[in-house]
């Protein structure tokens, strides 16, 4: 039986083997929302960097650049990192260069993977039948804030699990701990996650339209893969 | 107000600075249980040591040598973790030398705090009333297995937590973590904790009854404190 693992932080990643696994990345305020949102609007592809020079670059050959630091829009780029902006119709057809805080610290720690998915409520479902489908062993890999274990990614952990039910096993108890928080959010998701302290820290700047919709499940019926440094659609 | 952090795992322990603060160890299954049953059924103190070498070093002076390795006793040791060892009258008003996986660990990272208490399940009550009067910030400190995060330190965490209700403030998202896993677990903490992967490992040595003991909130009104290196009672 194919078996699920959750690394709550990326400061816990030296206890997790990567090799021949599928990792569900997860920055649900608001990274992989993002990358969900605008792969689920028609952009072609979204490139994860880890400097603001290297997002300028790619952006002096075309690429829309997009990111934030700390959640605030970094003043050069294009875009900052509300999943609305994603949507935009200028950018369909488009390829997106992104850095942020915490999301792709998380992709660039999994590169031993077999293979890197992007999770967000808003294609859950997509998320937890191609884990079905696939026949890895799966980490659900959130990327929490600065270190620490976050609210809103060990949610979604919850819910990837709660969504697979019996069809995988764990030996891990953060595998538990996830679906407990899943257990206690599910009734009121957004007024849940309204409460974490990552929202807390956003709040002022205005995202509470933002997390509304990061809070929204299945909006799209996309996978994200990455493929040699480029999410694209599976 | 008073401030409350949770630390789910000695892995995480760079995120947290312990000065000025009132650390509780938690190590639920099963060494601050044993410490807690020791230190309320008679024992003097209880000095915890890195190694098996200086357990026997402070056992050449009179201690009793108590601990485990994996989960299993040392086989020159007087006593293993299991709590009820910690409650036979033949120990009354002795000292004990304790080594264990985790939990001193957990101690031993706590070198910066203020102050260093002992909780656990069995003294739930002492450790919630001694936390609101005392003036000090808290950092409840899971010991986890092998540096991942457990379910039955995390769901401790938790019940302080909802102990201290609205007197205290916090900014990790851990403590909302540890409230939900509590919140999940509390109708029935043994058969909750019994599913905990630690206790299935556990379980190969029959500690069933152990685990039911550990489950038990209040069998003891002690606070198990730490001072210069030795566990006394406040």
């Amino acid at each position: 039986m194919q078996k699920i693992d959750v690394c709550l932080s990326p400061e816990l990643v030296s206890l997790y083997d990567f090799k021949d696994k599928t990792v569900v990345i997860i920055d649900i305020l608001r990274a992989t929302s993002c990358m969900v949102a605008g792969m689920g609007s028609g952009i072609r592809s979204i490139t994860p960097v880890a400097t603001v020079e290297e997002c300028l670059e790619l952006g002096s050959k075309g690429y829309v650049t997009a990111g934030e630091r700390g959640g605030e829009k970094i003043k050069e780029f294009d875009i900052g990192n509300s999943p609305f902006s994603y949507m935009e119709e200028r950018f369909t057809g488009k390829d997106i260069a992104i850095t942020t805080t915490n999301g792709t610290r998380a992709i660039s720690l999994s590169a031993d993977a077999d293979e890197i998915v992007i999770g967000a409520f808003l294609n859950l479902t997509s998320i937890v039948e191609y884990l079905k489908e696939n026949q890895n062993d799966v980490i659900l890999f959130c990327a929490g804030w600065k270190g620490q274990v976050n609210l809103e990614d060990t949610t979604y952990a919850g819910a990837v699990i709660d969504g697979l039910g019996d069809s995988y096993t764990y030996e891990n108890d953060s595998v538990r701990v996830a679906l407990s928080v899943f257990r206690d959010a599910k009734n009121d998701l957004y007024e849940y996650l309204k409460n974490a302290s990552h929202a807390h820290r956003l709040r002022k700047f205005d995202i509470e339209k933002d997390i509304r919709f990061c809070a929204t499940i299945d909006e799209f019926d996309v996978l994200p893969i990455l493929r040699e440094g480029k999410i694209e659609l599976h």
